[in-house]
């Protein structure tokens, strides 16, 4: 008998026939023998449409009341598929974030589970319920709604998992697995089997969409095992766990694409100490995150400092390094530009060589220009014009053979 | 200074733009110094659109879980006028039910209110907040989400006044006032001024729907005033307070109408001690609420029995009667006729006389059978077949001279 944590996405609840169809797969777990916990997005599309309404009452919703309308759409799925269990003869029973004793700070929007207290769950299972918890959400210390940010409910799924001791948390979601890349953009992208929490942050930070980052860190933090996959089908899907030494034989694991940076240089920057600082405090203050940062020296005491940020905040950053510009007699901030991160990354890297140079010539050889590189320990990362955004997704699959079966 | 709770129904937040006039309601009573609690329904036709959404979950939904369903609608209002509010400069915040210390007892979708701690709402009203809470919804013991039933969020306004020592618990709605009788049936029907608790709840059992009848039990208990007025004009409604002197002048007060009852005649039962607990017992143990009873008897030792439940209740009525009668060897079981009640309300009984003659003299004028006759010390309602039943309103609204301004 083994305790499943099991979540369901937005497309998978998208409508009572979806949610009948989550309720069978559930049952099936609980028919087994399993204990079984189902955490719960909203209806796929309901959480912008909430976001919309909230436009509509208000230019720049207060956060805090944002969190308590958002919350209404995992209330609404966890309340139906506990109906439907309950009307199939289960014993069922829905908790809200606070009921599931889901503890957060007060950061609307964003909040950070600090802790959870997983008794009223566990008291509900061992009575031989089926607990359905309305994921994205949770309670501060004072009793106020917040919650955990887009894909916040796979972060909720880990949490739970976690607090419970849970055997697996089971993540299902629209595609079967996490892919060797965007098998949009490259057909030949394959499913992953394996793949270390490590490869995974940095598949699910550069834009693989299938985990939140956080439920990832939370993953690696308290080593759950995470199980993608399909709500659609039997398949097993993709199982994220601790590196173990029969990954290291792949160099590269995958390949992504983030297209939702924008650039910012700041031309003829004195070369002075305490420069970088002032250009960026002020970002840093407006809670905007800086990803890549990169400086040119020039000649004559001057330099270019380029750097990216998100394109939601790129408007607010825009004018903070136009007037820091200012301030600092920089000559001119350029922008404008279409751009688009492409990155390598693989566990192996930490032991083999020549990955960079691997990944640079395979651009080269289509004339893709780099505009800023960034690395980590598992990870190339370069900006190039975006445009060529699909070329090089699948130049670096071949180049890598990722297309290859290992 | 004054404390003051508003309660908005349904249509008065129907859309965004409905909700931006509450509003300014809201703000001016603030502005005039006055501390602010407003009580919210769900969007109109919401709840209903959740229920139909729960139908299509299951056939009979689990209570509990549809108290959780339901509660999103109110938690959606909460949040949007809160927003709107701190969008406009003024602090402002969103209580849930269980977030404004509303404790009932655990009786899903009926629940009662059985404290409430106002801790949280006095707390944030000091502190110059204006508090937009949740109407309709609480929790139990358990922190189960609880609702009140049907117009519950009057109840939830006249909890809250009573509990906050509230100077006024304003009802805002969709009509201006309480009618001596439905204007849509009588064009002469005239506003009340003031009523006193008692004449209301007669009002509000016999279907006159401006308030939940148990949010004028609330008041009455706890003599909260209580004022019903128009959402969409400045105009003074009408106070529902206790008994005064001048009220007395008054020998009836109004006219209602209940077209949401069904009779059900149980024919030649023997006439022996203890069958009319055979037959409403099983009712009771059902929770068939039974209005009126009326025994006939037969030459012969048999008797007829005829009662009334609301249409609701009907079928499971009529099958557990079709039982009882077997058992107890009544000749038939007679059901189908569309019945109305009519009735007129009036402190002024208690002291007057002939108002039940004046009744039945004006029905018998207009050739209107009396079917069945049920009475109160301030009531008098007749069941009559439904074709009659306007009719009937205009007749008793003239011969009580409910059309002159006193």
């Amino acid at each position: 008998m083994a305790l499943r944590v099991q979540k369901y996405g937005g497309t998978s609840v998208a409508d009572i026939e979806c949610i009948n169809n989550v309720a069978d797969r559930v049952v099936k777990a609980h028919d087994q023998g399993d204990k079984v916990v189902v955490v719960l997005s909203a209806m796929a599309g309901v959480t912008d449409k909430l976001i919309a309404l909230a436009k509509q009452a208000s230019d720049t919703p207060d956060k805090r009341e944002l969190d308590v309308l958002l919350a209404t759409g995992e209330q609404t799925t966890a309340s139906l598929l506990a109906m439907i269990l309950k009307s199939r003869g289960y014993k069922a029973k829905s908790f809200l974030g606070f009921q599931a004793g889901i503890k957060t700070d007060t950061f609307s929007g964003k909040a950070r589970i600090l802790d959870i207290n997983g008794d009223n769950v566990m008291q509900a299972l061992d009575n031989g319920h089926i607990c359905v918890i309305a994921g994205f959400q949770g309670a501060d210390e004072n009793g106020a709604i917040t919650t955990l940010g887009r894909g916040g409910s796979d972060t909720s799924a880990v949490a739970i998992a976690s607090s419970l001791k849970a055997d697996v948390c089971e993540i299902f979601t629209d595609v079967d697995g996490v892919y060797t890349t965007d098998p949009r953009i490259c057909s030949t992208a394959r499913k992953i089997k394996t793949i270390s929490y490590e490869e995974m942050l940095e598949m699910a930070i550069l834009g693989a969409k299938v985990l939140q980052i956080r439920s990832v860190e939370f993953a690696k933090k308290f080593n759950v095992p995470v199980h993608v996959r399909s709500s659609f089908n039997e398949e097993e899907g993709t199982m994220v766990i601790n590196e173990s030494s029969d990954m290291e034989s792949v160099v590269v694991s995958g390949v992504t694409l983030d297209m939702n940076e924008a650039r910012i240089t700041l031309k003829c920057v004195p070369d002075q100490p305490g420069i970088s600082a002032k250009i960026f405090t002020p970002l840093a203050e407006a809670e905007i995150m800086v990803d890549m940062i990169i400086q040119n020296t020039r000649s004559g005491g001057e330099t270019d400092i380029t750097f990216t940020v998100t394109k939601d905040d790129f408007e607010r950053a825009k004018e903070i390094s136009e007037k820091v510009a200012e301030e600092i007699d920089a000559e001119d901030v350029l922008t404008g530009e279409e751009i688009a991160k492409v990155s390598v990354i693989g566990l192996g890297m930490k032991s083999h060589s020549g990955v960079a140079a691997t990944m640079f010539k395979a651009l080269a050889s289509e004339n893709i220009n780099i505009r800023l590189i960034s690395t980590s320990e598992i990870r190339i990362s370069c900006i190039i014009l975006a445009k060529y955004a699909e070329l090089a997704v699948r130049t670096l699959h071949c180049a890598f053979n990722l297309d290859k079966e290992k």
